[in-house]
């Protein structure tokens, strides 16, 4: 990974928690909807910043997510940022098929606290199933 | 704290980490502006959701944070959201004082990587000393 190691600078910079990842918020570059929090280590910041989609990493699956590599909805990413502390990321994307969250909504944040409940709040734009039926898979 | 118990069910709807925390993302209500993201425990949220302003669970110090307390810059919670994996909440807020960040910024993600760098992009609206001189300090 030549172009990461070139680029080793602002990856120091970055305040990597114990287990060498910070959280990384998308949100859509266009509309200012938050789209989704995930994980980066320092590979998958890396590459995101040398390639221009967003690619994380998935905890539950220990490996590199490419956002989108079987969906197709890739994050195209316009601007990284870094906070005060340093710990955490923020990307402004464009969302390819305008949909983030696996369940086919655009938005993961897509309950909303009402009294005592979470109330689901955003429609489903594509169902699950039509989003994975991919050829590929 | 018997409203928080009271509404234990949205609590252990929210999937806390092994340290008992979410992240929670602030964005701006008006803006869209993401302005900062911090931790909550189940306490911070219950207090939170019952007198809708921002409390956050402090890692460094150890305690409850109710945000704005020595700066002033509350964070009135007009919204609530939680995402599809439970493990991370969204506060939609009124930031007062239009700063969140306190290093005298309106946003904590006030650095853009420019190719290689991190280059700061936004200004101090006001400076440390001048937020945190407050009479009662």
């Amino acid at each position: 990974m030549t172009k990461a190691d070139a680029k080793a600078g602002f990856l120091d910079q970055v305040s990597w928690n114990s287990d060498g990842l910070v959280p990384a918020i998308a949100q859509d570059v266009q509309t200012g909807r938050i789209l989704m929090m995930a994980w980066m280590n320092r590979e998958s910041l890396a590459i995101t910043a040398s390639e221009g989609y967003a690619v994380y990493w998935s905890r539950s699956r220990n490996k590199l997510w490419r956002k989108g590599e079987s969906s197709g909805h890739l994050q195209q990413v316009r601007e990284i940022r870094l906070d005060c502390d340093g710990d955490t990321l923020l990307l402004l994307v464009e969302q390819q098929g305008g949909i983030a969250c696996h369940t086919g909504r655009a938005s993961c944040f897509y309950r909303t606290l009402a009294g005592d409940e979470w109330s689901t709040t955003q429609p489903v734009i594509k169902s699950p199933e039509a989003i994975y039926e991919s050829p590929e898979l």
